[in-house]
């Protein structure tokens, strides 16, 4: 945790003041391992950035004085589209997209998904939540990325990305791609990540249908966790 | 797994036929679900890629005959130098590291390394041998990276790298570079990621002294996961 964030509903603006236990006590108690007097950087959920005086830390409670003072850094102009895929690998994966700084996450059925992931409690907006803000620490950023699930890929095509991404770089990352992925684009990218075992014909027909163009990242298959910060090096910075 | 991988004592050169049991065995008839007559993606380890056609395929043992044909795909003119990072971390790292084809791993100890993570057992050779391929088998490449220790960072930078980075870009991620890490290299590459924490001052000039470019990857400070694809992504393509 590289920013101690606190949720609107828990400051006290009249006072600045925030009386925090669980999981942010105890981090600055046993990690960071700082005592009443010492400072530590924070956030406030979906605004600024400061620093937090500690008036208290005991096994209970930690009470901080909160100065805000500077914007989060800027998100990159990314929409990641993600195929669903297994619960344990969409859980970390949550964390990396909030880190690396993305717009929005729109997670998808494809064909090649499997029914039951569905139903795993990793999609419930709790857990989202909290992973999303474990990245937003990490990465000293406040600003939760906008999340949406699509079950059904024609509507999703049709209804959501058709309009949504006019005016951006639609690309989608395909082994049989003949043009190589580009560097620095320069411009807003809608980025969608297709399923373990690749989307089926027809759905890469209608992505290119409406306007995606297909990039190779060469003769390697790889894991959808490192194939999203790769991209995010390739077409940003 | 997009390649069964096999080590060369394993295949009987007269008759190109191989039987496997374990991991592999389980993992064509339970995961890819084939049977006899069917043919499968393999490699040998240090070799060729080609096919293998099931033999017999009951839950005792997969016998293959092999016909080799391709070579593998070529590796990232890139040597990688972690820091080494927390074990569980690390384990995956490697896998990673592999599937993306960087030609060499050396792994580091700095002033801000944990001391017991050199009693890990993910630094065991036979671990490092089985987590890299894993990752060869996902990226259908054949060649292990080449891999090394070195825990005193002293000795590291004088008896190795000053050496082994004439002819190459050095370049090291700092949160306090002013340059931008630079898209697209088109040459070999040295690249070291320093730890959790950061480099301490002194490690950063000594890098520096040596010929090391410090490069930003901006405001967000990401964990060592996503920043390694990201810098590959980056870097080459």
């Amino acid at each position: 945790m590289n920013c101690l964030l606190i949720e609107e509903t828990e400051l006290d603006r009249a006072t600045m003041r925030v009386r925090l236990d669980g999981r942010r006590r105890r981090h600055a108690d046993e990690i960071l391992k700082v005592r009443a007097g010492d400072s530590l950087r924070v956030g406030l959920v979906g605004g600024q950035l400061g620093r937090g005086e500690i008036l208290t830390l005991d096994r209970e409670v930690l009470e901080l004085a909160i100065d805000l003072e500077a914007e989060p850094p800027a998100k990159l102009p990314l929409h990641v589209v993600l195929a669903m895929p297994r619960p344990p690998v969409f859980r970390r994966l949550v964390t990396t997209l909030a880190s690396l700084g993305v717009e929005s996450l729109l997670v998808a059925g494809t064909a090649r998904t499997e029914k039951s992931f569905w139903q795993s409690r990793v999609l419930e907006q709790e857990a989202i939540h909290e992973r999303m803000l474990l990245g937003l620490e990490q990465a000293r950023d406040t600003v939760l990325p906008e999340f949406s699930t699509h079950r059904y890929f024609e509507s999703l095509v049709d209804e959501v990305l058709a309009p949504r991404i006019e005016g951006r770089r639609a690309i989608v990352a395909h082994p049989a791609a003949s043009e190589p992925c580009p560097h620095a684009l320069g411009e807003p990218v809608t980025l969608f990540i297709g399923p373990e075992g690749g989307f089926v014909d027809f759905e890469m027909e209608r992505l290119k249908q409406i306007g995606f163009e297909s990039v190779s990242l060469g003769p390697r298959i790889l894991r959808v966790e490192p194939v999203i910060p790769l991209l995010v090096g390739r077409l940003f910075g």
